[in-house]
Order: C-alpha cells, then sequence, then structure tokens
C-alpha cells in the first residue's frame, strides 16, 4: 500500500507513463501486461489508454466470425501470413475460448500457428470476456486500441458464432468477413440477416469439402449484397483475393468518418455504462441490492418495482 | 394518439389487465402478443409483467447451451416429448437465430418439432435478442417469467455457443444443460473451463457417432464435478434418463435459496442497466453524445475522458 494517495498516483502515473511508452515503443512484453490490465478492468489500464488514444486510429481492425468448425482459426493464420508476406505488421485477438490462439484446441493446431508465435511482427493475444455482463465488452476495444498504438497494421479479431458477439463485432471492426463452411452445421436462412446486418465480407472456408459449390450458390442468390469469396486456408487458396478485398474495404472505410464516428460511439457508451454501473453499486450500496433481491425472490416484491424505486432515488 | 397522459394510462392499464389475465389464463395468442411487447422493449410489457410477477416462481427454467451441430433442437424436442409423456407443460423459447424453433434450419427439422408446434401445451417462441447492447438481455428473464405466469411447468431455453451467451444464461435458468457431440468442432481443452462454470448437466449428444466414447471418456477424465449424460436425440435414447437428472436438480434447486436470490439480483442489475442507460440518453441528450463520438474520432478528445466527464456530471 502506498502512504499517500498523492504518492499512490505520482507512482501510479509515472508506472502508466512508462507502459505507454514501452508500447509506443512496441515492446510486446509491456503490450501484454496491459492487456492484463484490461483484462482484470485495473483501472491503471484507462490511464495508459488515455496516455495513448492520440497514438491510434492508424490500424485497420478486421473482425472474422463464425461459428465452430468453419476454420476460422486458420484462415487467421493464413491472412496473418499473407499480410506479413506484404510487409504488414499484424495484431491477433481472440475471443474465442476454443481457438489455438487462446490455447484451447489440438496440439496440432497450435503447431501450424508456430510461425506466428515466433514473429514478433505479429502480436497474439486471447481476452477473456467472461463474466462481463456487457455482452463483448470494452475491453475488446481496449484491446483493439493498444494493438493500434503499438503501431499493428492491421488487427484480426477472432470471435466466435452468430448471435450476441458477432453483432457486437461490427462495433469494433472496420471491417467484418463472417466465414461459413460446408457442413459447419450453419442453415443459409437461419444466417441470413444476421450476416446481411453486420457482414462486410462473406467468405467460404474448406472449398474442398463436398457442398462448398453448392453453398456458394445457395449464398450467392440469398444475398446479393455483399462480396462472397471461396477460400481453402489449409492450402492457402482465396487467401491473397481476400487481403485484396479487405484492403479494398479499408480503402473505401478511409473515406467514410460516419463509420469512425459509430465506433467512437459504441465505444463511449460502452464506458459510459460500465461506469454507470460502477457508480450506481457503490451509491446504493451492495446490502440494499441484496435485500432487494431476497424482497424478488421470495416474491414480495417484483423486478420490475424494485429497479424504478431504485433508479427513482437517483438524481439523474 | 391518446388525448391526455391520464386517459392514456387508464387504456394502457385496462389493457395491460386484460393481457395480463389472458396469460394467467394461459392463452396463448395473448402470451404471444406480450412477448412481441417484450421483444420491442415495449414499455407496456414491464407494466403487465408486474401484474404476473406474484404468479411466477413455479416453474423450473431449464437452459441448453452448446455450439452449432451439437443437435440441441432436436434434443429439446426430445426432451420436450418425453416432458409431456410425463402429463408437464412445457414452454420453448429460442435465442438462437439457427434453431428450427426459430424458423430458421432446414424445412426438415422443423417438420419434426411439428408435432410440438401442434400441442397446445406447449408454448414454443423465438427471441430476438439482437441490436441490444447488454448481452443476453432483460428480455429474456422476462420471456421466461411470461411463460412461467402462463403456468407452464418447464421451460427450456435454447441459447448457441460458448462464450458470453452462455454465461448469461446461467444467470437466467435453474439448471443448465451443455450439450456436446462428436464431430462438432468443439475441444475439450477450450470448452473445460466455460463447461465447469456454467453446466449443471453435460450431455454428449449423436451417440451414434464415430468418436462419441472416446469424448465421453475424455470428458469424464477432465470433468469429475459434473454429471455427464449421453443421448442420441434422434433415436430418443438417454431422453428418459436426462429428464430424471433434470429433475434431480429441480428439487436440489428447490431447497437452495440462494440460486433464486443470484437470479434475481441478475434480473435487477440488468433492468437497472438498461434504465440507468435509457435515462442517461435523455438527460445528457443525443446531440451531446454525437459531439463528444466525433471528437473521439478525430483524436481531438479520447473515450475514457469523454466518458469520465459525463460521468462527473451526473450527480449519482
Amino acid at each position: 500500500m502506498a502512504k499517500s494517495p498523492r504518492k499512490q498516483t505520482k507512482a501510479y502515473n509515472n508506472f502508466a507513463e512508462e507502459l505507454a511508452n514501452s508500447v509506443v515503443n512496441g515492446d510486446p512484453r509491456a503490450a501484454g501486461r496491459v492487456l492484463s490490465l484490461i483484462d482484470d478492468r485495473d483501472p491503471l489500464a484507462k490511464r495508459i489508454l488515455k496516455r495513448l488514444y492520440a497514438r491510434t486510429g492508424r490500424a485497420h481492425v478486421v473482425g472474422v466470425t463464425g461459428s465452430a468448425g468453419t476454420g476460422k482459426s486458420t484462415l487467421i493464420a493464413a491472412l496473418t501470413a499473407e499480410l506479413r508476406r506484404r510487409r504488414k505488421t499484424v495484431g491477433i485477438l481472440s475471443i474465442d475460448p476454443t481457438s489455438p490462439f487462446s490455447g484451447g484446441a489440438l496440439l496440432g493446431d497450435r503447431l501450424r500457428m508456430r510461425e506466428h508465435f515466433l514473429d514478433k511482427e505479429v502480436f497474439i493475444r486471447s481476452l477473456a470476456t467472461r463474466g462481463n455482463q456487457g455482452g463483448l465488452s470494452s475491453s475488446v476495444y481496449e484491446a483493439a486500441q493498444l494493438l493500434d498504438a503499438m503501431g499493428k497494421e492491421y488487427i484480426l479479431i477472432e470471435t466466435i458464432g452468430i448471435g450476441q458477439d458477432q453483432l457486437d463485432i461490427s462495433r469494433v471492426a472496420h471491417t467484418v468477413v463472417v466465414v461459413v463452411a460446408p457442413e459447419s452445421g450453419d442453415e443459409i436462412q437461419g444466417m441470413k440477416a444476421g450476416i446481411m446486418e453486420i457482414a462486410d465480407l462473406l467468405v467460404i472456408n474448406k472449398t474442398d469439402l463436398a457442398g462448398a459449390e453448392e453453398m456458394f450458390l445457395n449464398l450467392h442468390n440469398a444475398i446479393a449484397e455483399i462480396p462472397i469469396l471461396k477460400t481453402c486456408a489449409t492450402k492457402n487458396e482465396g487467401v491473397a483475393a481476400l487481403v485484396d478485398s479487405i484492403e479494398k474495404n479499408r480503402l473505401l472505410n478511409a473515406n467514410h468518418k460516419e463509420r469512425k464516428i459509430d465506433l467512437s460511439r459504441s465505444q463511449l457508451l460502452a464506458l459510459i455504462r460500465d461506469g454507470l454501473m460502477a457508480k450506481l453499486q457503490r451509491t446504493i450500496g451492495e446490502s440494499s441490492v441484496e435485500e432487494w433481491a431476497k424482497k424478488i425472490a421470495e416474491r414480495q416484491s417484483d423486478p420490475y418495482t424494485a429497479a424504478e424505486k431504485i433508479l427513482a432515488n437517483l438524481k439523474l
């Protein structure tokens, strides 16, 4: 414990400054530390990110999302290899706990990714977003900004599945790539609305499997508005064309201020929501929440009335 | 538009009263209407749920979650058939847009579910949770309570995937069933933490596929704390035993007040969060949020400072 709040603040500031500088110099160990702070929701993380923010805005953030079994991780590895061939620096963030980038999956998969784990221009990290009530949390914005400040030109974010997470990735990424594969259990009809809502690019991966061509034709008929690409990531087929399309989308984005404002608004609202909930829990106190929860559980009150009363007592 | 707020309130109250009464009488059309109001976040929904809340607390809410391709929907159909054989009433809520219960998936799947769609003691509805920033949203609590008030004894909630949504289901359901299947692309190591965190019961479905027995042994070795069951939903194998296990878990739950308080607390906090955000956006105004978003996008400010300033201006 520090002797006084003022001293703690000074030491804190120095430490924040030091970490921020190391991140700007591209130090992966410092970046790893700040990511841990972000993951732990340590208030120090925000201090560091404040300092780094002016350095951000240069990276192109690509969300890669799809169900389990579509080969997202392998595709990200292939994209990374192609971007490296083009002399671009890459950051990879995985929010899929089953991904080899997160330490999940088979040893074989992890071995295939080894070249990237050893490349110092590629920064790979997984994010634990579990336990957070706010969906794809503010920590994803923060992690992306950290990698941006490190100077990574492309940031690839891997998320799983259709639904909540997938929708949220469009609030963080400049370009959203939705990956599907034949035999992955995905049904076009069910996916159509979700894809239309978020995808900038649609990729059919695993074209070596039966049914790929049929899937392409079906998707092509169902979804005319979004470019559809075919890849076989394990054989590196179609990957260069996908990078070209991402590049095209990046240039398109650069001219669209609106998307950048949208992303800023989303992050701002997420931060405000987190801050409000923290503030609220301090203000009304845990014991009051507990009392209400008990009353509700025993049907002496209902959650709607309880929430209204708590909110009414706040001078907002 | 109503002529005066008072009149609108009276008409509203009458309508709310009428719908609430119809729901208590088990009218599926009225329940469908209220579910639409819940889905649309119409304030009328909360009014109705307030009236209904005293009628809730009797249903047993079962979350059924797992990746795409694990056969969740077919398992839910089989569970429903078994519960109906035991003369229990059932409500099904699907939050998986690719589920046959949501109108996604293949016609064949929907046909297989037809018996349930025609059974008037089974109420089936899908919920669109997309577009909501708060993860598995408060609308799921509300929908479950509605079905509870209708008198459904078992409420089965289908959610997709590992990750955020899966975690959240444990905040709504009394019993969480995690479904895995051989060849579904799920990797035990990656799933272990997620399963341990939320599963009350673990089910290996599709035991007719190769690798099922190996998967069982691996899971059995990795996860000793949670009962593991084997089912083949398409052949109705193991389904009665699963219902027995759910039943056992229900009785266990009935003696555990703590879980009920946990669920009440979660719902209360979700409602407060939604209410606070709505209140906040009214208070600070959209134009102020827009100005900040622009400044942040242009790097004239950073989101952390902006959020702090907005929060500091609120007297909380």
